[in-house]
């Protein structure tokens, strides 16, 4: 019993002998690709065959730049099984970033999206350890590039060995992936997957109270296969033998909502931006949506208008889930309880509109200034993991030691828990005031204020303050102008009626814009660099 | 990743931290007992803490000979929880296994229903390792029992420590739990189940594809948690936080559906035999089984009359399974793949009346008598399985050679497999008959002469042959006996018709009747003995 190894051997095989005549679906820049199990099978095998032909070893990292196809699949399979190991690299990160991962994790080999080569062609001279590059095509005949060596992905396959065998004693620890996060600050961060730490992942994802991934189900990761393992859906649906769709290189709202329709997929994921502009897409499209009976939503937290948006206008069941890099990702969905099935609409909502009930199989706290916080919906603690596929360092990194302790993450995600278990996300832990001794989640200061029918935008920091350690500082952009001078009492006021005393903020400034990073999100530390000494004065 | 282990506590904590109001209800003699899983786990622990006193250690065994209720299930907590092995024992053994499995596993303490005291005092004086007995009663008084020493359990959970901690150091291939074989011949073989294994199987039960487990379920297992852990429900409950309806002694087939109507069951798991007698009860009772989303039939082949008759008159979902106390025990669940709801209903029940397909995580192979066979329908095997909770050994037994090769667990069963991967059961492997280098199905040969008007029961033995190995020699007994003389030609005739020629046994004997075993099995070794020489004449 305790020697069988938990490995994505077991997945890949159970595809194969059970689910041979299931479909794999890719939207690719030429149309619509489909094949079976049984080619995903045989080519996963041809994959590995030539990677093998090329050197790569057990422990070898090979990586990944693409979109979701059937072409990145096969390499989710082959790479691991043949005990190599997959890094998908996240095209959306900085040239820099990008450089510094491949050198980071010592990529010998690079699977390439023919439309992303331009960027490889810029940075290739800064990478110390790519051997070769494979185009992700279906043509024939080499594209005008400058990088060397490059390979035709079908052109390898060809030549491959029909009678490949994967090897059969890969432990379950040995690494089968890796992923980078992005950071915000400092260069980016390695997580390493195990096999193990994958099945287990997978199975995680097949429970009924988590997705329920299922054969009859029609799975469309619109999350990036090349960030987090696409939310670990391809695995689980390769073990499940559910249908794949998968939505290619940048696909609009429309060419989402029309796989959806044509395809009948009944579980799709995604962040909430793309499910906002999925919704707004759909009033003039008005696509067949009745086969979905799960849209999963994650990465980052859902508005409660966004899950009844769904459910009353679309009678699609939207779901909120949570995780991250280092947690495989599933940590928690938000499903109700049975006995939650009789409370109001509005007290469903508010509780779906959490991040949700922690998935069985991992272990948290939520831990506060004073320790472990009560679980009463009000104090805030950061969210602490662990479990079988929660990482317990960074790859090769000394910033390990700041982010893990005696087996525990500590996520920097700032979190209330209910009575009930459900946690909701409140605050990053960089973001959070910290007042004497008591924390003051800026999130919730920023969502009051935007409610308030004169602020356009919003933002919150923590300044040193010379007797509370912290005290709060909010940044307006007001709708109108002119209204400007009686405004930041009224504002003040405002949040005075809503918040305990001491979490209204001392001050508000009104700012003409405030400053954003190159993705758009607050630069929260540009304001505290500028307005540290606001309350010292020195 | 890779340290955290799989062990019970993960399972037992997330019962506490989130399903603490959630109900477990039992059947006890005394009415019907509820509680909740705060209940249940603050009285796990105190057990955890009396076991401790009583001087219990990691790795001791303490056995359990009791039925279906709240204090078997904190059994089976406590003692895996704290380190030790839960040993359940099966009532229903003879005499004389019962003593050989006690001592054979060297159970320090056995905690045991009230009602089943009598059978104890028989045999107390042959168990040589015994140290005390709990008994399982609500009850402050001890009874009059000639055991010694004898413990009340209510009486020992009052005095344990409140503050209790399980251990957090134990290893997820430290022993859990054990189970012996009910044996046809020779004494019961031990099974070992470890705490990876359990958690492992859990996780199995949860799936979508096998039994969905969820928390909105009501749990009842019908089958005894005495015997292969209840098929693993207990477990999988608490780690989901399902409601749970637990039997209690001896429950009647009018109790059963009283339960389900009075509880709102949603998923209830027995054998064929009670869930024949169920049917039958259902046409006076009238119970309103609408609650009823799945009924689990295992243990020995349901017939596909059961199923139809479940899903036609009583509009109740049913689902075949398969599995054994070697594989903890899930390996089969016969579930449609989503493409196969086309069918006719004619073939669906066709394929629904299999054993079904493999549940993921476990690996096999149908190996018949020139390697594995074809995926044809046709062709028998024996189902060889290995995976995380299939052993690998059995305890303490040098039987294990004859069961256990390279890590494959060589079931004894024989099957078909069809090209859908469903697995059908034709045989066990020592009824086979082997003529000639092939395998002929004795079952298959008996069911076609039950189906012939004439005969009431029907035998089928392989009988050495000089020239073809084994011969299959058919016995019967029929329905009118003045009909014997011209009978015997008139079913080779009729078998004749149905299969090739050679699996038509040379010769029919008429009996009286079929030696059977005390179960009421036939005794087909008894036959095999007497008519050994029936083909060679020596």
């Amino acid at each position: 019993m305790e020697n069988y190894p938990l490995t994505l051997h077991t997945v890949y095989e159970r595809s194969q002998s059970l689910f041979a005549k299931k479909e794999i679906v890719s939207r690719t820049s030429s149309g619509i690709h489909r094949y079976t199990y049984a080619d995903f099978g045989r080519r996963t095998k041809q994959l590995a065959s030539a990677l093998q032909c090329l050197g790569v070893d057990q422990g070898d990292r090979v990586a990944t730049f693409a979109w979701n196809h059937h072409y990145h699949l096969e390499a989710y399979f082959a790479i691991p099984c043949m005990g190599a190991v997959l890094h998908t690299v996240n095209i959306r990160l900085s040239v820099e970033h990008i450089v510094y991962i491949l050198n980071h994790a010592e990529d010998r080999f690079l699977l390439i999206d023919e439309g992303l080569l331009p960027l490889f062609e810029k940075i290739k001279d800064q990478l110390k350890t790519i051997e070769g590059y494979i185009i992700l095509t279906d043509k024939k005949e080499l594209p005008d590039t400058t990088l060397h060596p490059v390979y035709l992905y079908e052109n390898l396959l060809e030549e491959a060995d029909p009678l490949y065998k994967f090897p059969a004693d890969i432990h379950e620890n040995a690494p089968a992936g890796m992923c980078y996060t992005s950071a915000t600050t400092g260069n980016p961060k390695g997580v390493v997957y195990t096999h193990r730490g994958i099945y287990l992942h997978s199975f995680g994802i097949g429970l009924a109270d988590s997705l329920g991934l299922a054969e009859r189900d029609t799975v469309m990761p619109i999350v990036p296969m090349f960030h987090v393992n696409a939310w670990g859906l391809p695995f689980a649906s390769v073990w499940f033998g559910s249908k794949q769709v998968l939505p290619g290189p940048m696909p609009t709202p429309e060419a989402l909502l029309r796989l959806i329709a044509d395809e009948k997929v009944t579980i799709a994921a995604g962040v909430p931006t793309v499910w906002t502009a999925a919704l707004k897409a759909q009033e003039s499209l008005q696509a067949d949506l009745s086969s979905l009976r799960a849209v999963i939503c994650g990465g980052s937290a859902a508005p409660r208008a966004l899950i009844e948006s769904y459910e009353q206008q679309l009678k699609v069941p939207f779901f909120h889930a949570y995780g991250m890099t280092e947690t495989t990702p599933l940590v928690t969905v938000a499903r109700l309880k049975s006995y939650q099935e009789d409370l109001p609409p509005d007290e469903q909502y508010e509780i779906r509109a959490t991040q949700g009930l922690l998935v069985p199989g991992l272990d948290m706290k939520i831990v506060g200034p004073r320790g472990e916080v009560a679980w009463n919906g009000q104090e805030m603690g950061e969210i602490w993991l662990r479990g079988p596929w929660v990482a317990t360092e960074y790859y090769k990194d000394p910033r390990t030691q700041e982010s893990f302790q005696d087996g525990w993450l500590q996520t920097g995600d700032i979190a209330v828990i209910d009575a009930e278990g459900f946690v909701k996300l409140v605050d990053r832990a960089k973001d959070l005031v910290k007042s004497g001794g008591e924390w003051i989640s800026s999130l919730d200061l920023e969502n009051a204020l935007m409610a308030h029918p004169n602020v356009f935008e919003a933002c919150v920091i923590g300044v040193p303050h010379p007797k509370w350690e912290e005290r709060p500082l909010a940044f307006v952009v007001l709708k109108d102008a002119a209204l400007q001078a009686g405004d930041k009492n009224e504002l003040l006021h405002f949040l005075g009626n809503k918040f305990a005393k001491w979490w209204v903020p001392d001050d508000v400034i009104i700012l003409e814009e405030i400053p954003r990073s190159s993705v758009g999100k607050f630069l929260k530390r540009a304001l505290r660099e500028q307005y540290q000494t606001y309350f010292t004065g020195n």
